[in-house]
């Protein structure tokens, strides 16, 4: 089994970005946990403050990977290209944000690749992620 | 571990309902199927179509229980209440949804449970209550 | 044939209340009129202000009933849930409002239950229940 | 008694248009069977596609009918005038819609004529022009 | 002189819940010193968390009552029936909320009720309630 | 000196349609006054209830006449085609309303002929009239 | 007859600011234009760029002149105070705007004034003035 | 103790302005009765049609009086400038309004004071001053 | 093949009107120009300022020929009922605008019929039409 | 004559991507096919999933082609940085769309392209590309 | 050189009114300091609380003043009539925030005074008065 | 001291477009000048029509910079992104405009980066940039 986590602009300062928010964590740090405890599937992660490389690597992984994890940051507000990249791929795709937008400004509350994706999880830490695994195993 | 799963309006009729968006299985069945799967935890289940007593019942678990997994149906998009019910108690809730409501009338975008909830799984069919059972077990 | 006539809060203090909007007759005198002016058909009442009793009642014979006439008040405005129980159930409903609401306040303009049920009959007075019952009897 | 029913633009193609949502039936048809079921009154019909045809018509007979049944196709949701022409007349006008509006575009939702008219019979087929002579005969 | 107090969802925690917006007394406990402080007329306390109670509520005393304050909770915010239901019945009622409102979230800015009731006291504490018995005893 | 009053729909029902908002006097009437005030100009009078007669009048005379007075009733509110007509003509246009539509409805509030139109005179009834006549005379 | 012309914000600087909009005449120059065309009846000019001293000469003047013509300036648009003060007093008034407000920015198409105001005078330049006083004249 | 009563635009004609929604009494009668009623505390008086006298005289008495009765009329519901002012000084403020402004024009609905002020009394007449006056006196 | 130019209001003034807008060409030039340069196809030309008669035209063609060209100027944006009578035909219809509506106002840019029109040439000048007449001719 | 058609986000998987909606053909394909038909002008080609790199493009060979195409995907409805490109730039840009976009999501009605680009065809299929080109060849 | 200061209402109360927003140090001191700095050139200091005041202080000095630094405080997001005095006047005007307003509450965002202002300096602290004086020094 | 200036899309085309909003001198020619100025401290400066590399370049400097000057074009007003990247890093951030956006279209007056900025100049022209180099050297 083949999931790719692909995270979205400024996730990058994960750790280091508005830790009240985010934690004191770096990705990396916790995708190689992850890997660790799903050390059973391939696990592949992408990040990119460019919409344009989200897009290409959709492309790229969409026709033949199991499932897609996204966290595309604030283009999950903007892109209108982006939710139509999930559309037009075949791969399922699970929506995730860390925190719980719906608790923050007006403007996160929406997001242009909800009805595109299979679903969403919203709010629960870096353990969305493990969930949104676990729902492709399930699957 | 005590964890309740407690449903709103109309999902008494899940199997039975529009079975095109909720499938043909009902509750009581798949619930079977949890307590088997997390047999080293205890589960509870409460249905109602009554806004008031879904009140009433978080009120009741809400200082002792140590997780609500809540699909509160349609007053999902209407019942403030429920929302300040939500803030008013200690235990931590998990906003479920079987469909993907991003992908359905524009009504149903919109959730008065997701501030005050710890977070959302949206669009995951039933396993997203199997996801909220684990979020409260990795915690 | 078996028809049932619901209705939603307040509609229990018609003749009572704001008779300049609804008149004066109560509607337990009207629907002894209804019952013996149809007396080939078997004809049920039922009128509760709870929105859960209003679903409950629904579901409990929205799978046997021929035809459902529901006033439901101003649950029409705010209940969602009401809607998806029109929805969720085999029994045709018609929605009927004594009054023109269209010609009072703006929120009693629109109507969560209208796409769901098979249709509407506005502002005809009492006389919109006969005219819904002989819609039944039409088909 | 001296009914008239008067129908809108587009409505002439009844039977040849869409017939998924308006059945294949012609009016012509369908009025003939009219004037059989109730051949104690006398009923009138007219159509137009034009405006102002529809509010000259209304001033011709709104003093003198017993009653008007109007189905004004989509000039229901542009006209004003057409509605000032309502409020003109001393005969009451029934609003009819054979198909259910509401559960169609958004911007078949609001009508003009429904504050004016008496009230609105919506969604009941064919069968809402007969519901409304009745309603006339019941008076 | 006849008085009730009526209190609606979510205020029976009042004391538990998010005491840093409505203090750290029950309600319970208030009502006494109530009590006391205005032992020459009839106090009456009721609280529900169903809507469709505190209507059932508001019929069965609004003909006879002298006077009603009611805190509605939530459901001043959504619930258009009972609203209807203050519109229906002769007894005037005094709509109070013990925070000021108008300092949270905007859709606690508006209420259904307002309209129907004689008045409002917001944001006094619970100090508003008292105001509002003397209002009616000094009519 | 050539001016025209020019009349939209349902105004040809003056005298008869709502007297407590329009009078009791018919247009007729009060031309026929006008032409005795006013006999040193030409003043012709032209009324319809078709958008299209309207526009056709425009074109007609609106490369000639030294003065358009536009009543046009409930098009005011609904016809971009008569306010494209008013800009594409040279006679200037001053619009009129006998009542103060900015005490009626919201929808009566809009006119799609104001920014075209040289003018509005509102509210002053009749009056109003005589006044855009003054208004050419004192060019 | 008396009758006062009250000018609000900026329109003291007439012939001086944005000759383009309003022309180059000051209105001192126009006022004694006017007061020798009108020299039967009593024309009274104040000028203010103060809210409150336009209110406080309504108050003064409202229950004694026989016509108030009002062109409040940028207050038109921000002033509900002005609006109640022409609600409060006796005198009718008549709203003049030299320019075609609405041909301009959007916020100069609502007018606080209009719904309490007789009527209203547009886009007639310096004319509309006049027309005001005939309008007096001619009641 | 040390109160004041600020009024705002239009309330020096009460009595004398729209009896049916203020009344006839004026408020200098008013005034007196409380000064009798309340002997016991210092009450002053202030009026003004000027927006920024209301600001002036709130910073004059804001850091020393004990308590601030507000009522300053459609400045409500337009000085964000006077919302200002009771954020910046030191003494509470309680805004009053005489009429229940939820029963009228939607533009009443808003008021930019309800936030800095420390709550609201509306709709219950001069008894509202009465009922503010105590809350200053209960705390 | 038969083809259609159906030109809505104002467009019989093309030349005349507005000419920085849209050229100074009658559309009786352009028309003979293109049945010289489209002489293998048989070309129709019909204009109206009548919404009532377009939509009878389109009734009468809209079976039998083989493309129609449509510029519906104002009505565009305001007919629902032309936008029905294009869903009722089988003709296909193209929608053209001489202008860029886009750059102009506001209420120009929604279009009641792009979506029952198959497609739509905007801003192309004259041009456009002939483009429509190569797309059928392309089909 | 040097003409470019550029492509934006997702068109790369034209004839793999929904192909109910954009068919089944390649781009490359069909461009072939243009160029063997326009072979006496010269066409290029340009697709790209980043915004930067269109803009980059426009600024490259705005200033020297003869006419741009572009088919900007749903940077259409988000980009307004490629519509300020666009008014950048020299060359006249003829907007395209494949599908028509008014009879998909609302989100897809808007473009930020229309207004700075000369013109648009939508809703034609890939003929609209050589409706484009031809409207570059008639100027 | 000759540069005014203008202040708006409540800023007098600068250092003493919400120092954690404004800062501690009043306006009078800061003035000083700038008068010690600039002192080559002659600035002018001017605070109202009153809109009148302030646009009779434009219009006095708008025709000779070399530069105006305005500072409306909440009149810059109700007065129109300011944003005329800044329109009418020939003296260019530079718009002063202290605070970030964009930071702030959704009604502080929008500037009446921002169109007819040259420009404006926000959110830099005391600091932006300094920078508009040099921005008049560098012109 | 270390200062950036960081220019968005289409600001590369300075001098070339449209110069009578933008001015004929290029941002090259400029920042020549500006390192003349402030020749004490190192000025850097980088210009990109990718949202992603702006993104990337924030995250590159913004913990050691000791000023950013950001313009971001278009992208101020489409991308929540590179707000969300200015308020990840560390280094303050002055949004610059060299045009007032307040007097451009609608959509030009929202900034996604004004709250996270530390302030804005807006409408300065080239001016802005050196009045923010100011206001660093003055912190």
């Amino acid at each position: 089994m083949n999931i790719w986590i692909i995270n979205g602009p400024n996730l990058n300062l994960l750790g280091r970005r508005e830790p009240e928010i985010y934690g004191t964590r770096t990705f990396e740090a916790f995708f190689e946990e992850l890997t660790t405890e799903f050390n059973h599937i391939t696990l592949h992660y992408f990040q990119s403050n460019h919409e344009g490389e989200l897009i290409d690597k959709l492309h790229e992984i969409g026709f033949s990977a199991d499932g897609i994890i996204l966290n595309a940051g604030a283009f999950t507000h903007t892109s209108i290209a982006l939710g139509d990249a999930i559309a037009a791929i075949q791969t399922p795709v699970v929506e995730v944000h860390i925190s719980n937008v719906h608790r923050r400004e007006t403007f996160r509350h929406h997001s242009w690749l909800s009805a595109p994706a299979a679903g969403q999880i919203v709010g629960l830490g870096l353990t969305g992620y493990k969930l949104a695994i676990r729902y492709f195993l399930e699957k």
